[in-house]
């Protein structure tokens, strides 16, 4: 195996298995590894320093490291760190259910950061020095040059400053990627930038490789493991719902002028919802759609297979098993569709402006006057994280978040007198959708947003509620602007955590 | 006067009188005016329409408009339509006493927008179409080019999109301002959008001039009247104490190699402490400072006298009146280091991050976790609004937020457990600055985060009470990562409207 994917004769003789190549790992060291949302993640060396930590832990000695990757990974790499106490911190996001239990648990310090500014904040010092980088690939050409796989993210920026890497060849990523993957090497630190030469989302200004200094490659580890690739659900009323509200707005912008019939570059959240919107779109009757966006995942593929969209620009997959498998079985005809660029990249506020991306995301509540709360379960339990939603919603040409207007068997309404954390101002928040429908928020002042989220987007066992907390706010109100009664702002929260629901008891 | 400032034979027969410009504004219409935090506001028609108003009100017929402007004006525009009530909706920002009593009364529909997104969102369709813009000139060229005077904010796209045109020519602003504006004419909508060419901040990347079509010129209107132009307050103490900890803080960060040695181009809200912090920044010891900036104030006239800031590109003046004589006087040399430019190109987000701001904005309140309110007293009651700090907090090298550590004599403190507002979220601040010292939250979680607000920021008046909500939180909070008591987490802003002090009755 290592002939054919390892075509540099000085990194073929750095091949170590993966315990070796962990152990160049020592305690406290700022760690950077590549994955972004369950693809690209390092399948081997991860679980081999977990094991060494635990050992470590087992002799009573102290060994936690700063990890930071793209986004989100699997359970061999957040999942294993964090069942050991491995990980001191955590950056920027992830959605672990043992690193979130940590994390919640005040044990873990995570930092929840945009995603496009993670590369740029790390160029700028802002954070420690990388020690190590461990960076996934599916092979290393003659040249030592490095074929990504999956995602991209950070791993230009975790070559280029890392002391010494880790790379992991996988042999399960498909070579034939090499040549799907955009890496720009145009950029700087100010006051040396230059505008990025895009003009359209399937533009390519970069390489297809990855570059790093052959000598500060310290091992090279042989896999074959399998990306998450976690399975989707199939798309449920509700969902469908959301869908259909969503894309009769955007047919209704077409006919109002206000958007191109083929819309403009689409960005797309992860999960249930905004894959019932894909999915919505393949039979909405829209042709050329581009899609310019983080992750794509199953409804982008079926999107472009029946050829309603033209093209999809990410960073990384967040694909099912049946959606990897056609992937695979079809690659050529997805090579050129599909460009993977650095997460900088794919979410930079120049692009996402210019290119006038639509974004689309999931929130966990929205507020009367049109505040978001994507990430804090109650105020300060965190779900995962801000991930590059506020890179598309701050930037774009429209930010439309999407949620059902009830969870946890409609115990929590997702619209509350006020939000309990805020990951998307007022100032940011131009749609929001339920199932119940959707609210149009542009152009309305706090008032007038609360009368349309309550009317349209509120479910009816918390409307009347939401209603009477609004009209009480308008008369007893300090000011009347962005009417409130702080006694009760957070109590619908404060009622959930007490007695298990959001409703009143009267209500019950 | 016609002679020597309106050089185009057609346009200086449409000279009529300010009450004749304003019976050309039909009731309901939507009206868009030139203007910029004082600066470059029409002075006569806005007061004639506010009379024609106040006339038609006494007949018993309805008369309000939809008021679009760059940003703040003055008593002779939004003071004089809000005291007649003339005003249905407002948009992006204003700071009039009149109308914020107005909005905070519920009687004026107020659309708090970040300062980028206005001329696109117009462009967009997100409003409705203008019907008349009301644009101050200092001068109508032969070929019927108009000359910006003091602000340009977003007349280019006023003139653009009005229907029909009312300009005022104003002989108080100097026309040796000819050649100090730099109009760019490259935007586009998307999909047509390309690179803005600007690699540094004082790049010219359009025309000195605004253009408009002759024939949709309805009016001329002759004026002499000055800007605001309203006085600074001297730096106080605790204003100095802050501008003191950020240039300790920029000195720093200059000795470990994070900035360049003169710094990167300096963003600053307008204010008694932004001005301080730019008269420390005079006797620092820094040369060749840049600024990219919204506006120029007092102490960035100083800043360029003295040579320490080589230029400064901005989209409209705020001067004291002695600042306003100083400019007029050294004309010349201003004129060579002072660019205005469109509001949507001074605050772009492609351009505030390739040019790496720094900003530095004031701030109402902080909460342990480091988010800001910048807008809202008590959570209902606006201030001015949100200007273009979210376009440089968000996109720019580093976001500093300033603020005294207490308000109203001590009675409120800028630093609370939970803000009852948000304008900028945990992941766009990375530094805040009272008197008391400051606290760098780069690469911190939240509770580490928390900590150094508490410790750096807080008055010793209310450091304990923070203190102590923060470790009762740590322990009793429903999840730890981002510790809250919901029932308390705003008692601190309610105990204010209900006692006059957020202090607790036992340390009073």
């Amino acid at each position: 195996m290592p002939d054919s994917r390892i075509h540099h004769a000085t990194l073929r003789q750095r091949v170590v298995d993966a315990a070796h190549a962990a152990a160049l790992i020592q305690p406290g060291e700022t760690v950077a590894m590549s994955g972004f949302t369950g693809s690209g993640y390092p399948k081997a060396v991860p679980q081999a320093l977990a094991a060494h930590i635990a050992q470590t832990h087992a002799r009573g000695e102290a060994f936690r490291i700063q990890l930071l990757t793209g986004a989100s990974t699997a359970p061999e790499l957040d999942g294993a760190l964090a069942q050991v106490d491995g990980l001191a911190m955590r950056m920027p996001f992830q959605s672990d259910p043992n690193a979130r239990k940590q994390i919640n648990a005040g044990k873990l310090d995570y930092l929840d950061i945009h995603l496009s500014h993670v590369a740029q904040h790390v160029w700028f010092g802002f954070y420690n020095e990388i020690d190590t980088a461990v960076v996934e690939v599916s092979a290393i050409l003659e040249d030592g040059a490095l074929v990504p796989t999956t995602s991209v993210g950070n791993n230009k920026t975790w070559l280029d400053l890392a002391k010494k890497v880790i790379i992991e060849v996988n042999q399960w990523q498909p070579v034939e990627m090499l040549g799907m993957h955009d890496i720009y090497y145009g950029t700087a630190l100010p006051p040396h930038r230059l505008p990025i030469p895009m003009a359209h989302g399937d533009d390519r200004i970069g390489q297809t490789t990855l570059r790093c200094d052959p000598d500060k490659i310290a091992a090279v580890v042989l896999t074959d493991a399998p990306d998450r690739n976690s399975p989707f659900n199939p798309v449920d009323a509700d969902s469908a719902r959301i869908a259909g509200h969503l894309i009769d707005f955007l047919k209704h912008e077409v006919a109002r002028g206000r958007l191109p019939a083929n819309l403009l570059p689409l960005q797309s959240g992860v999960g249930n919802i905004p894959n019932a919107v894909l999915a919505g779109l393949a039979s909405s009757g829209f042709h050329g759609l581009e899609a310019y966006t983080e992750v794509i995942q199953d409804g982008m593929l079926e999107l472009l297979k029946s050829g309603v969209l033209r093209y999809a620009s990410c960073t990384g997959f967040a694909f099912s098993p049946e959606a990897n498998e056609e992937f695979r079985r079809n690659l050529a005809f997805y090579r050129s569709r599909i460009i993977l660029r650095s997460q900088e990249i794919s979410n930079h506020p120049e692009l996402v402006r210019r290119l006038g991306c639509i974004g689309m995301n999931g929130m966990l509540e929205a507020d009367l006057y049109g505040n978001i709360n994507s990430t804090h379960v109650m105020g300060s339990s965190i779900m995962n994280g801000i991930g590059g939603s506020g890179d598309f919603a701050r930037n774009g040409f429209l930010s439309v978040f999407l949620s059902t207007s009830t969870a946890k068997h409609g115990s929590i309404s997702s619209i509350v007198p006020m939000v309990s954390h805020v990951d998307h101002t007022e100032h940011d928040v131009a749609v929001i959708v339920t199932e119940q429908g959707l609210a149009d928020l542009r152009g309305l002042s706090p008032k007038q947003r609360a009368r349309a989220v309550i009317s349209h987007c509120a479910h009816p066992d918390y409307r009347d509620g939401l209603q009477d907390y609004f009209d009480r706010a308008c008369r007893d109100s300090y000011a009347k602007h962005t009417p409130h009664l702080l006694p009760e702002a957070l109590s619908w929260h404060q009622r959930w955590l007490q007695t298990g629901t959001m409703q009143p008891s009267a209500n019950r």
